[in-house]
């Protein structure tokens, strides 16, 4: 503050203002655990005022999370240049720098949080899971997936969730390698899928056209035939 | 019905006929749509009587919960003889039949049904999820496992709730290729932690040496080579 005279905010402004207030207290500690009293106190305003901007924690969660589905979902965005093995690493970084972020929230959100089962959080939840499927099939070239593709994209991205909340769960495992892992393991399970299904095997085929003999599906390669001898 | 007199059951036999018959109808459409009007009608006794065993459709829809839970728990056990890779695929086989049976309120439930969110329920789900990672474990003849192998059991099983889901929305792909699937993806989750890590490396070795060169796993190795050739 530059001077002593506190500006009096629009409703919009000081809405997104509470809604950043709580999502910064929600990604700290489980939103459970955090009272409409901390954010009023956070946000320097009166508990009254705080309901009178929103009816209730669950309005005020919901619309934190809101935010934070955009947010994760716009990380997803990567321009579509260049090896997909490296697109998808620089995707996960920026995945795992939300779920670094937003640590304690993003657990509680995923393992059934204050408004899971509200269907305005499920649709919310889906929205995001959505968004990577499209993000992937684009960098994919694949407008009209076959099932079993789909299957392999879709089960991925839970896959991708699950590691996060396990990492979450005490960080024993240095995040970059996990990273790393979830880009072999997109390679690994459409391989699986591939080793059965000619269309699939065809579509792999095309995937792994343009990675580079150094890139991170060469590496994985090299290190499973070392393995298997 | 062999004779005109209905017997009068106790109170625990008709709290489990009760259970039974909500399990049924859960299982057949999603327990949203199942009122308690049709449960007391599909038992044969009225309404208030339903409400006389269980103070709400919460109450009963977690017992059946909670007998759902035990038979799919139930179904993990299997014998520790002979190899891997048969064990798992016979597990996989039950796990779908179970899947297959309580299609629409497995759905429900997975994707945020009517009791999700209330801690009673995520914790016979984590109560299952932990006794298939028991399982796995005793398999594997692992007490204490790395945090490299937490990770690709849990997130693995994380995998096959998935698969099961999407399999469920239209069964576009046969249940029977994705009991394989599963069980080639525990191989290539492990390979891919294994590339990277040497304790791990260890532990697939010896996961591996007593599987039969006409095995899944074989088999899955065979195709693999002959699709990156």
């Amino acid at each position: 503050m530059t001077t002593g005279v506190r500006r009096r905010m629009g409703v919009e402004e000081r809405r997104q203002q509470l809604i950043g207030v709580a999502l910064e207290l929600f990604s700290q500690r489980s939103p459970d655990d955090v009272s409409i009293d901390e954010i009023a106190s956070a946000a320097g305003i009166s508990r009254p005022l705080v309901y009178h901007y929103f009816p209730g924690k669950l309005s005020l969660y919901e619309a934190a999370l809101r935010r934070a589905a955009q947010d994760l979902a716009g990380r997803f965005a990567e321009p579509q240049e260049g090896p997909l093995g490296d697109r998808l690493r620089r995707v996960m970084r920026r995945f795992f720098d939300f779920v670094d972020e937003h640590g304690p929230g993003f657990s509680a959100l995923m393992r059934g949080g204050p408004a899971v089962g509200s269907s305005a959080t499920n649709a919310l939840i889906d929205s995001v899971r959505q968004a990577a499927y499209e993000q992937i099939l684009a960098h994919l070239d694949i407008e009209d997936p076959p099932a079993r593709l789909e299957l392999v994209v879709r089960s991925w991205i839970s896959l991708a969730e699950s590691t996060a909340l396990i990492w979450l769960d005490g960080r024993r495992i240095p995040r970059a390698e996990l990273e790393a892992q979830l880009v072999h393991d997109f390679a690994a399970l459409a391989a699986v899928s591939a080793a059965y299904d000619e269309e699939m095997g065809a579509l792999l085929r095309r995937m792994l056209k343009h990675e580079p003999a150094d890139g991170p599906f060469a590496d994985l390669v090299g290190r499973l035939i070392a393995l298997a001898s």
